[in-house]
């Protein structure tokens, strides 16, 4: 216990919600925060509205993760479902649980994190309202809103047979760089350690950041809308696992080929924590910059999703019940 | 573990999802849940927004609250926030982070819980997204979105001197029925036991009920900002707490008198979790049907809250930060 860094138990509410005020920047909203809610401009008279969460343990540990790291990656992850949609992020709402042990300068700097990631990937939106509560488990529910501007969201049903099969993004990264954590970075009864950095090679520290502080390429989501994509999702869960989501939903199979996803197909076809956007565009399109086409939309066959053209086997992703084991790591 | 009720750690995210999404009811949302993110009506061009957590220890005990009694909750709390703008609540987004032992029948009664809250408090409003994750802390976070139907919010900031102070609902009971489950139901180590119905007279089942279920006056929130409501507020962690801030953000003075507040005006000045709606009111206007005066607002003084004439001193409320001790109760 320091003067200058107290815990959130030795504060009243009122003076940690005001540190954090300190550190949100400008609100944007038509009512920001302090009063029961917030109250978002929705112009065209609708609002994109999605929600995630990042749980100590499962999502990230502290000792890999700085506070700045998980106030950037909980608002980057949320703002890419809004982009999924094709609809541009106006707002955030921010839920942290927190022990009471908390240090101050930990909630500032998670604060910290939100707004340099909205300034960065999606200028003009703002955290707006939220909510503090004691918790043994630290955690950041975050709900982002977004405005289509006009345009039809873009859903994960659209997509149809000869479509042509779009990734902007660079998939597998964040796998590498998670497991880059788990094989180098934790002791022998496997706790995590902090990150060396000088023990990691350029590409490493690349893929370590794009884990810990991901840029998903937000932009492109109403620029894919505005060209026309028939599907559009966010791959979070790994691209093969997402890829049979939306064949599911459009009731179609895809055929995606490995040529098309660089030098490490095997992390790209089943890393999770992508953020990268997968789409879908009528034959002939021409694609968004910033877009590749990496396979085609089929018929309905017994596999939701092909590799090469054959039915891909094996785990296509992340699923957090089945894959979380709170014993290990 | 039964092949009957298997826990979730047994199951797919997917699989789990389509169990609660059976118990959701009718989605009312342009893009309801399944897609990356839900698109919902905003009529006016604006959407209120709010955010709420329930946390298992701090906010709720599994010894006392049922699965059901815990959507329902977390269904009005944050209704509650929504109406006290004037608004009237539209969507749900729920995010729940769950043990991997927690059995799929506790989670298809949160879902039913969520689902009867709204359909009694909110004719119209349903869950229309959210997010499955594991945590070792069960921890419900719920986004509340509403429309103004045209109107203006009702901030707290409102309040003029010569106002009326007005109260919807019933302040006291919750805390009551806290006090009940903290005396009666905990074992010699202070830890909570199954709740004994029959151990408790008709006023305290009352207490109880609306302490695990509460129904706040959500359909007044709206009628309130049609009567001309000045300020406008959820009084959530204590009457004289939640008047004191708004009496800050109006910068005011607010004078109570216990005499309207019924039997147990201790309880009602200071109990947490009412979930009544605090409101002022130019003089002279007739209160809408529902709401009693309470007081009066005053120059602001060196106290934000006079009870009786005289500053309240003491405790006002509920603080998470400074009253809750995970090693209690």
């Amino acid at each position: 216990m320091t003067a200058a860094d107290p815990t959130v138990g030795e504060l009243s509410e009122g003076a940690i919600l005001r540190r954090i005020l300190d550190r949100l920047g400008d609100s944007s909203a038509l009512v920001g925060p302090g009063d029961d809610a917030a109250v978002i401009a929705a112009p065209d008279g609708r609002i994109v509205a999605s929600m995630d969460t990042l749980v100590h343990g499962p999502d990230f540990r502290l000792a890999w993760s700085s506070a700045f790291d998980l106030g950037w990656k909980a608002a980057a992850v949320n703002l890419a479902d809004i982009a999924a949609m094709g609809a541009r992020p106006t707002a955030l709402l921010v839920a942290l649980a927190m022990p009471d042990a908390t240090r101050l300068s930990f909630v500032e700097g998670i604060a910290e994190g939100l707004r340099a990631a909205c300034a960065a990937l999606a200028p003009g939106c703002a955290v707006e309202g939220g909510d503090l509560t004691v918790s043994d488990t630290l955690t950041i529910a975050v709900t982002a809103l977004g405005s289509l501007e006009g345009g039809s969201p873009v859903l994960r049903s659209g997509a149809r047979v000869g479509d042509v099969v779009a990734l902007a993004g660079d998939p597998g990264r964040a796998a590498r760089g998670l497991h880059l954590l788990f094989t180098r970075f934790r002791d022998a009864e496997g706790s995590p350690i902090a990150v060396d950095e000088r023990s990691l090679t350029p590409g490493e520290r690349a893929d370590l950041f794009v884990q810990l502080r991901p840029s998903p390429p937000l932009r492109l989501g109403p620029i894919a809308a505005a060209a026309g994509a028939t599907a559009l999702m966010d791959v979070s869960d790994g691209l093969v696992l997402d890829a049979s989501r939306l064949a599911a939903a459009s009731g179609v199979s895809i055929a995606l080929e490995t040529a098309s996803l660089g030098e490490d197909p095997a992390s790209a076809l089943t890393g999770g924590e992508d953020h990268t956007l997968l789409a879908t565009f009528r034959p002939g399109v021409r694609l968004p910059e910033g877009f590749r086409a990496i396979g085609s939309v089929v018929d309905r066959g017994e596999a939701a999703v092909l590799v090469d053209g054959r039915p891909h086997t094996g785990q296509g992703g992340w699923d957090p019940y089945r894959d979380w084991d709170s014993r290990g790591g």
